[in-house]
């Protein structure tokens, strides 16, 4: 048993952890563990809207983004989803990893350029970022073996950490909870620069991005997951979707990965932007939607035991306002964090 | 909006609370407010056990205590309840609460010789109690108006306080928590002398009683609390009572409130004694068993709104080990904190 914070991040605490130092998770799960080296990651999301069938544009700046992807300074890891928004349109993401914020920051000028810089006929382009510290930063995986997002990065994986299945384990695994509340600074402000308009949200905005793979299950298990548990997390990711506002969700998109040829994978995750560390956990902790897609979750792993097959991943950032970036080129108004700014009478 | 903490009670903190101070529970709750004078409570089962139907002896033990309790120095408030144990014997205990503890110790040596000194044929009595600072202690009520346990001997109850609806909540309503983990200390000892078994717990043992009272609900909403909660509820006080052991929790009462008559009332509580505060958030946050319990609640409440009349309760007490009295007399070797220790060996 290790801890979820790696040891060159552990700092004489001002804040406790929420467990007693004996206490034991009822499974095991992981965390990705950097190399000491690596200060800060990078998660890039390079983002394509447009309505109905799939424009010539949009392809070609599909494939323009993954060519760049693959130029000297290119992310080290990046994946792509799909799924369609709250407004009805086709969105499709490619997410970008990096652990050298120097290769980021030359890569990334030009490429801001090529994705926001210029009008596209029909598709609306967005780029959101964040480059958080490590210490602002955690993952946790259900099992080894198949990492995903920025822990492909990583050297590796740890042993059986200590801090998880309990309601407070998300906050106590981010090293920077061992002496920071991280209570959100300020409101989202719009900037408006010619066509792209920017977001500048605020300290200690939160993302997370969580995922399934159940690709390995099979037969009763594929069938359990289908059938019980994946329509109640849509129903939970839709509720943040539309109404998750109100209890501090600026934003949720509830992904389809897409394999390498474009077509659907057997990978889902949900990625969502937060004004707080704690309005995350509390929507988790005791709202309705989550409550129940805990509670089918619970009742999918007790029934199945260690034999579960379902591979279960998040990430988990809170970033300070300087670790953030969100621009938007011909995007409707309630694209990412457009929700959390008036674009109308701004 | 108020803290669950009372003002006298507030002391610089080493500790934090689990929420920020902006945090807005979802629906009102209300807290037991004593006199500043009242420095300790004391809460003390009574508790008889008997096979089949009851013998004359132990309903003359049960009106005798009841006439000891009308005596000067007796508790300011009690109630009775039964059930039946693990073992399958029939058990009644009767609570009596005090606000005074130079009252309680005056009025107790005579009652205890009374109860545990003397042995009734076919019959087994027990004596549990807790004397702890108010610092060590919480309550929780969804509604005002009509309180019970300890509460009843309060000046009153509290406007709407911010600690609570959110796991954490517990321990943050209790003062200690400011600067105490409150971790346990020690494993259970039994102390024989003669026929009386006492148990010598540890520092920081913890009991909660937990109660509901559906005497107001009408016709839909009653038969949604027999039908749809109350079996669910029972599922979890017989694991706490058969195979609570494994998680740290030395026994379980799931108690029907018996009415002036003798006869039950509408309303029930668990009564449980826990190895520490952690293992009851533990076990309420996690285990199956709880995780249906407050799923069938928070879908039951979810369904009604502010118009439930069903009402709900608890208290919670940390006790030191100087604040704990546990002693029985011809009880079966699993009776309450018996369960604890080995008393075959012994």
């Amino acid at each position: 048993m290790e801890s979820a914070i790696p040891l060159h991040l552990e700092t004489p605490r001002t804040r406790h952890k929420r467990v007693p130092d004996d206490y034991q998770p009822p499974y095991p799960s992981f965390v990705a563990r950097y190399q000491p080296a690596v200060s800060r990651v990078v998660m890039a999301y390079f983002g394509l809207q447009y309505r109905g069938a799939a424009p010539t544009v949009a392809t070609d700046a599909l494939a323009e983004i993954a060519t760049r992807f693959a130029t000297e300074g290119g992310p080290s890891h990046w994946d792509r989803a799909h799924y369609v928004d709250q407004a009805g349109h086709e969105t499709v993401v490619s997410v970008a990893y990096w652990d050298d914020i120097v290769r980021f920051d030359a890569w990334f000028g030009p490429a801001r350029e090529a994705w926001t810089g210029t009008p596209r006929a029909g598709v609306g382009t967005f780029i959101e970022v964040l480059r958080p510290m490590v210490a602002r930063h955690e993952t946790l995986f259900s099992s080894v073996g198949r990492p995903e997002g920025i822990a492909v990065l990583a050297d590796g994986m740890s042993g059986e950490v200590q801090e998880h299945a309990y309601w407070g384990g998300m906050r106590d695994r981010i090293p920077l909870s061992q002496t920071d509340a991280m209570t959100p600074g300020g409101a989202p402000e719009l900037i408006r620069d010619g066509a792209r308009l920017r977001v500048k949200a605020h300290d200690n905005l939160c993302l997370i991005r969580s995922g399934q793979d159940w690709s390995d299950t099979q037969a009763s298990e594929r069938k359990l997951y289908l059938n019980d548990v994946e329509p109640v997390l849509r129903e939970g990711m839709d509720f943040l979707r539309d109404d998750g506002l109100g209890i501090g969700c600026y934003a949720n998109r509830y992904m389809r990965v897409l394999a390498t040829d474009g077509g659907a994978s057997e990978k889902s995750y949900g990625q969502s932007w937060w004004k707080s560390l704690a309005a995350l956990e509390r929507w988790a902790e005791s709202h309705p939607t989550h409550v129940k897609i805990f509670g089918a979750a619970m009742k999918y792993l007790s029934t199945l035991g260690p034999s579960a097959k379902l591979r279960l991943y998040h990430e988990v950032t809170v970033a300070a306002v300087d670790e953030q970036f969100f621009e938007y080129l011909n995007c409707h108004p309630k694209t990412g964090m457009l929700a959390a700014v008036d674009t109308v009478s701004a």
